[in-house]
C-alpha cells in the first residue's frame, strides 16, 4: 500500500506511474506521445494509463508503447467545465478518479493528470487523505532561479484561493520539505510573497503570517527570510516562495505567458535579417540550450503537497513535451520516496495551533 | 491652473515635467542622468526638479542640463521605509511634497517620482484629490503584448493591497481611459483576472465584480470579455487587465523579475562558445532589438489614475533608461491632455452605485 511508504514497481523494480490519459485540452494523443518521449529519460518506467481503453490501445500501439502500459478503462471524463463537487458526488467512472485510485491502492507509485485542478485536488484529498497534521495541502511548482540546484519552489499555486496565516505556515513547512526532498536543499530559506519587503507592507492576513512564521521556523527545520517579493522568485535570496493559492496562480501563468512571448520575439529576432539568419546558424546550440532554458513547458508539473501520495498536475494545455516533463518529476518524486516523506514524519503536526479558536478549524474537524 | 485642464508649458510650448529628483534607490545622480537620457526623445521638454539644490546642481552642470532645469530645494527627503501617513503629517519639506504640489499649483503638466509608492500615492491623493466620481485612485503599467499598439494595460499594480467589486468596476473604467488616450484603442476590450476563465471560479468578490463590471460596460464605452488569466496578460485577447493592488503589484515584479533572469541567460548563451561568439556577432542587431523589446527598463513607469493631475511612478531601482522611460511616459501624457481625460469627464461617474448599502463607503464619505 503506497500510505505505508511501499513504492509501486513491477516485478523488475521500476516505478509504473499512473496517468490520466483523458484530462487535458489537446486530448490523449498528446498524452501517450507525452509518455513516449518520458521513456527517453526513464527507461525503465512503466504506465498505468486510464481512459477509453479502445483509444489508449490504438494510440499506445502508435507509439510503441503497447509492452510499457497497463490499461485501465474508465467510461467517463471530467471536463474543465465540471464543478469540484460534482464530480467527488457522481465521479467513479472517470479516468481522473480511475488513475488517484491506483495510487491509493499501491498499484502505482504516482499520479499523473492534465485536468480540472480543483477536482483533481477534490478527488486526491478524498481517496488519498491529507497526510497526518496537514490541515491544507498546497500545488507547488519548481521555478528557474540562481539558485545553485536551478530552481525556486512556489506554492501554493492554485489549491485553495485564499489562505489564512497557518495556512501559509503549512505550505512554509510542506515547501521546506519538498526543497530538502526534491532540490536536495539540506536547510532550505522560506520567503513570504509581500508588496514590499517591510514589516508593515501588506494585507492583515499576511503581516500575521509573517510572525507566526517567524517564530515557527526553528522549530521546523528552515530559515525565515521575511517577505520577499515578485522580483525575488527567480533569484538566490530564498528557495521556497510562499503565497495563497490566487496570487501563485495568476503569478505563475503571467510568467509562463511573458516567457513564451519572450521565445516568439527570440525567433523574430534570428529570422529578421539575412545577417541575423546567419548569426542564428552560428549560435544554434547556444540557442537551443537558452530556449530550453527559458522553455516553461520543461518545468510544467505542479505537486500536491500534503497528501498520503504523489500527484502531479500537469499544464491543462499541455503539449508532449510538457506532459513528458510531468511524467519525469513524477518519477523524480517516487524515487524520492514520494508523498511520505513530503507530508508527513510528525515534523509537519500543526496541531498545537488548533488549539486558539478557529471556526473554520473546528468546522472542519 | 492643472485642475482646469490647462496643461503648464514654458512660453516656447514646451511641457514642464516636475522630478522628484531625491526618491529612487540609487540617488539623484540616476535621476538627473535618465533626464539627459529623456531629452534625445523628447528636445523640447523642460524640467522642474526638487530636491537638494547644491547637489542637483552639481549633477545637472555635469549632464550640461542647467539651462533645462529649474531648481526647488527641498530639504527633507522621502525613504522606503517611511509610512504614508507620517509623510502626509509632515512631508510638507519633502521633494516628494514639492513635486507634486509643482502639478497642483499648475507650475508643471505632470510629476515623476522613483520614491515610496505609498507615500507618493498618499501626498498626490491629498494634493491633487481624486478626479469626480472616482472612489479610488490606481496605479497603471504598460506590458509588452501582442497587440498592434505593442502594449497591454494592467492595473492596479499597487495603490491599494484590497479592491471590493466597486473598486475593480473603478480599475475597468479607468484603465480604459487609459486604453484610449495612451494607445488609442478607441472601444479598449476589458478582462478581469482570476484563477480560471469560468464564472463559478475564484474569490467571492472576483465574482462579485464580475457581474458589476458586465452589466457596466455599455454605459461606459468598453466591451468586457469576462474572466482572463495571468498566461493572457501578453496576449491579444484584451487590452486592458483588471486585478488588485496585491496581486498586481507581485505579478508585474515577477515578471520584471524573470524576464531580467532571461536577459543574463542570454548573455551567457552568446558568450558560451567562440562559436555562439561569432553567432553573437552576427545577430548583433537583431540581439540589439530583441533585448530592447524584452528590456523592462524601457516600460518603466506606473501611471496614477482618478487623480486632478499626471504622476507617473518610476520603479525604486531604476537606473537612467528607466528613469528616461518614465519622463517620456510622463510627456506624452501631459500632450494627451493628461489626467483630465483620464479621471473626469463625467463618464467614470459611478455615484449611482453609492446609492446601495456599503458600509465602507459611508465611513469613507
Amino acid at each position: 500500500m503506497s500510505q505505508n511508504g511501499i513504492v509501486a514497481k513491477d516485478r523488475a523494480g521500476s516505478e509504473i506511474i499512473s496517468v490520466d490519459a483523458m484530462g487535458g485540452d489537446l486530448g490523449p494523443g498528446v498524452i501517450i506521445h507525452g509518455l513516449a518521449r518520458a521513456i527517453r529519460q526513464h527507461p525503465d518506467v512503466r504506465f498505468m494509463v486510464h481512459g477509453d481503453s479502445e483509444t489508449i490501445r490504438r494510440l499506445a500501439a502508435r507509439r510503441r508503447l503497447l509492452d510499457r502500459c497497463e490499461i485501465r478503462h474508465a467510461k467517463e471524463m471530467v471536463s474543465m467545465a465540471s464543478k469540484p463537487s460534482q464530480v467527488m458526488r457522481h465521479g467513479q467512472e472517470t479516468s481522473m478518479w480511475s488513475a488517484i485510485d491506483a495510487v491509493r491502492n499501491g498499484d502505482a507509485s504516482a499520479a499523473v493528470s492534465c485536468g480540472n485542478t480543483g477536482a483533481l485536488m477534490a478527488v486526491s484529498m478524498m481517496r488519498l487523505r491529507k497526510a497526518s497534521g496537514i490541515k491544507r495541502p498546497a500545488i507547488a511548482c519548481l521555478w528557474p532561479s540562481r539558485n545553485t540546484s536551478g530552481f525556486n519552489v512556489l506554492l501554493d499555486v492554485g489549491a485553495h484561493i485564499d489562505a489564512d496565516r497557518r495556512d501559509l505556515l503549512g505550505y512554509a513547512a510542506m515547501g521546506a520539505y519538498y526543497a530538502r526532498s526534491g532540490l536536495g536543499v539540506q536547510r532550505p530559506r522560506i520567503g513570504l510573497l509581500n508588496v514590499g519587503t517591510e514589516d508593515h507592507k501588506g494585507r492583515p492576513e499576511i503581516r500575521a503570517a509573517h510572525e507566526l512564521i517567524g517564530s515557527e521556523a526553528q522549530r521546523l527545520n528552515f530559515d525565515y527570510i521575511g517577505f520577499v517579493e515578485g522580483s525575488d522568485i527567480p533569484s538566490a535570496k530564498a528557495d521556497v516562495f510562499v503565497t495563497d493559492g490566487f496570487t501563485g496562480n495568476i503569478v505563475l501563468k503571467s510568467v509562463e505567458g511573458t516567457a513564451s512571448l519572450i521565445r516568439e520575439f527570440m525567433r523574430e529576432a534570428f529570422s529578421h535579417t539575412p545577417l541575423s539568419r546567419i548569426g542564428g546558424f552560428f549560435s544554434f546550440t547556444s540557442l537551443r540550450r537558452l530556449t530550453r532554458r527559458i522553455d516553461p513547458r520543461r518545468v510544467n508539473g505542479g505537486v500536491f503537497l500534503g497528501l498520503n501520495g504523489t500527484v502531479v498536475k500537469s499544464h491543462g494545455k499541455a503539449d508532449s513535451v510538457g506532459v513528458a516533463a510531468a511524467v519525469n518529476l513524477a518519477v523524480l518524486l517516487a524515487r524520492s520516496g514520494g508523498a511520505e516523506n513530503l507530508g508527513t514524519g510528525g515534523v509537519l503536526n500543526l496541531a498545537h495551533l488548533a488549539e486558539e479558536h478557529d471556526p473554520e478549524s473546528e468546522a472542519e474537524q
